[in-house]
């Protein structure tokens, strides 16, 4: 038996966020990104990649893998490209940051790329592209952290889940955002499912032998998209995040090193400036037009609408920030564990029926 | 009960496949640039965009959707991108070109970006890739056709099978080439397979109704790598290489404007060069490590060796280089109908055994 999940208001889980983040020694603008990132995907529906892992990121804080306060710093740039050193700061804080650089490239070149170096857990990279995407760009993200998935061919961890984040301006208001990992799920949705009791999907996931399993407890690494094509995409983003950066994740794993044991990630992001290539609100005409023809398509008979990328998140988003954020009891309890241990109190339900203990 | 293929010594074929391109109307060294690209597909073993296309090229060019003779030109730069007008131009002639573009742009700005409108077929995406790679590049190319794949949760064609590739140098001479369809086949496969007869597998494509079969004379569609993976992975490419271009091509399909039923293909390339970020020999250092440790991986019961993107492909590159390329019969008949037409000979079998009719 789960627990029944509660539900809060977007605003008061991002207070809470921002709060543990500032008594983990985060500044305030930076706690707040973070939260406002965690949030996001939770606001989306993509609860692997919310709340549930602020108890690991203070982990992370505690054993040194994530600076609360880095020395961030552009190590390196060109008129259109910029080597991030991110100093293990928090993934959201990494990326936006590197968002921010890109997007400031690509309006002066036409096309901008930010190398993210030695970050940490990047959240939900389709935030990062999203943002690219209001301000008008076509962007492209990746990242890759330590193997925790199945190389095509081999039986233990060769490569990362590493997702792979593409967007652009939509005909509205939401860009349109594909948010893909590179396994046939992301690892945060096995662990999402250990939590909640639900059971794998066959093909999935193997377990520490290599063998497949549907079952979430034993299930130890996802299975690659596609075989060679998802465990290749994620080896060519370690290429482009991690070797160009001169900052190997997998090599130094497979060897033994001592880095190779802690936590750290490596991303890029590259911004398109649709505008100098071609008129925006006619690019965006043409996405209305790509959009209708789409839907106008005949359906699978158990498909009741045909839905772009990250359509779903958008409609889940405008409902979670009217009726709230279900947490389920069992990630609302280790929230309650790590507001204890900084002082502070957990928010009451947006409906007032729980309360934190 | 098909006919044994034929073997041919990759110059003769590529001498064969220039002079049918010269005879149809390109100059010489266009000509020489599809003959170098089809055949370099097929002395890497992916047959299905080799030479076996030649007949379809030369309807393209009958029909006026390829033009032999195109005014090619950059339509507008920027330190670090070109937007190129193909003007129908053969895909590789636009793609190698592009390539040359993005590389040169890179070289001055870290990160260059081509986009490529209104060209045609662009056969081995990985060409484009590894031409950039062995100069040093990373490099990232999309390109995408009229609507001939299943998206996710329609029952027609939504979007195309839009290949994706990644290179980067790898530790010694061949790079790592990731080259793949955003299908879980590319449409070139089911191509094959109804010409060589063999079954296909399931859960490849759907028939006419939208139909799951694995009948290649009933197949009429492969379905989306993943799901909304694919099919999103090949919207995105679409938004990317058309919309910014200008140059829609599934939606004029949708709205059964005259453009949608032509032929007529948009790509973009992205090169980083690398060196710019840290030194070459270090980052090709790293890649040795990385191939190491993954060869190095405990391997799955039935798995001899763990491939690397693009190896099992130089491999075979080395052997058809020694050893001829096989044609199958068919195949080769049509390329004989379409040598006949331009009053070319065809060339004798590698061993002799052989004879063009």
């Amino acid at each position: 038996m789960t627990k029944p999940a509660i539900k809060l208001a977007a605003p008061d889980l991002q207070h809470l966020t921002g709060d543990i983040f500032v008594a983990a020694g985060m500044p305030e603008a930076a706690a707040a990104k973070v939260a406002e990132v965690l949030v996001w995907a939770n606001l989306r529906g993509a609860d692997s990649h919310g709340v549930q892992r602020i108890p690991r990121y203070v982990e992370l804080i505690d054993d040194g893998a994530m600076n609360p306060r880095p020395a961030m710093r552009v190590a390196f740039e060109t008129p259109a490209a910029s080597l991030i050193e991110a100093d293990r700061a928090a993934g959201p804080v990494a990326m936006s940051f590197a968002t921010t650089e890109a997007v400031r490239k690509a309006r002066g070149s036409g096309i901008g790329l930010a190398l993210v170096r030695q970050t940490t857990h990047t959240a939900a990279q389709g935030y990062y592209t999203a943002m690219a995407a209001r301000d008008g760009m076509a962007a492209l993200s990746g990242s890759c952290s330590s193997p925790n998935m199945i190389y095509y061919g081999a039986r233990a961890a060769g490569v990362s889940t590493s997702p792979l984040s593409i967007a652009v301006p939509g005909a509205a208001r939401d860009p349109l955002v594909l948010d893909m990992a590179t396994g046939v799920v992301a690892m945060g949705k096995i662990v999402h499912a250990r939590r909640t009791g639900q059971r794998l999907e066959p093909g999935w996931a193997v377990d520490a032998e290599g063998k497949p399993t549907t079952d979430p407890a034993r299930a130890a690494l996802p299975l690659p998209l596609g075989g060679p094509k998802g465990s290749g995409l994620s080896l060519m983003i370690e290429c482009i995040a991690s070797l160009i950066t001169a900052n190997p994740l997998l090599a130094d794993t497979f060897e033994g090193k001592p880095e190779g044991e802690k936590h750290r990630q490596n991303a890029f992001l590259i911004a398109i400036d649709i505008a100098r290539f071609c008129d925006l609100d006619l690019f965006q005409d043409n996405v209305r037009r790509l959009v209708a023809g789409l839907k106008s398509l005949p359906r699978q008979p158990d498909v009741d609408e045909v839905l772009m990328p990250g359509e779903r998140g958008s409609r889940m988003l405008a409902r979670r920030s009217r009726d709230g954020i279900p947490i389920p009891a069992a990630t609302w309890s280790e929230l309650g564990r790590v507001a204890r241990r900084f002082g502070l109190s957990m928010p009451t339900n947006a409906d007032g029926s729980w309360t934190a203990q």
